[in-house]
């Protein structure tokens, strides 16, 4: 198969123009978050290397760990068959959970109960 | 910290009442797809173990391999810090995706190009 120019536009974007990114540890393999982008927070995220979202709530870009120190450093890029998926592949800074934790996925449910598997990182 | 009775409805869902569910090989640790859940799916994953989205084309429940055999047995339910996102642990018959790859995420862009990174199973 040939390699295609990539165009971030060629992305599929819900109503509100966004599209959702799953980061996972390209070391470890955890999944660390699920938050969205839109067609610019694309194109920076594959322009800086720095992993960008849209933050729905503040209506802004979100340079992940900007302002915490908690970088997402992109390794690779992927987008699903539908093209409606985003998986960042990235190295992250300590935690990625805004509760200082690893994962923002700590909560399981096992026989019907919820259970905390990591605490917050020291 | 106590375990608690978990409640479906206690996820947060959009405005169609969906909640975005990424499954993982439980053993590999590979992100095989990302698909939506309503709450009553959330219901029969958990008391069926088959992992079960809600299919936004059909409008229909989609026990995932229903058809195809390629079924997505629950390994472990957990969700993330603002209840807006599902990772479901699964044990993956075949293929997860429709295109009969092991998983949904084969197109990585790289140096502005795309590249297939795996093809159909045999």
């Amino acid at each position: 198969m040939t390699a295609q120019a990539f165009d971030p536009a060629s992305l599929k974007y819900d109503d509100k123009g966004l599209i959702p990114a799953i980061a996972q540890d390209a070391e470890s393999g955890e999944v660390l978050m699920m938050a969205w982008m839109n067609v610019e927070s694309v194109t920076r995220t594959l322009e800086t290397g720095k992993v960008t979202y849209w933050s729905r709530s503040r209506q802004a870009f979100w340079v992940k760990g900007e302002t915490s120190g908690h970088l997402q450093t992109l390794v690779d890029f992927r987008y699903d068959c539908d093209q409606d998926c985003i998986l960042v592949m990235v190295r992250q800074e300590g935690p990625a959970c805004h509760t200082n934790r690893r994962s923002c996925f700590y909560t399981a449910v096992r026989e019907g109960e919820t259970v905390e598997l990591m605490g917050p990182m020291a």
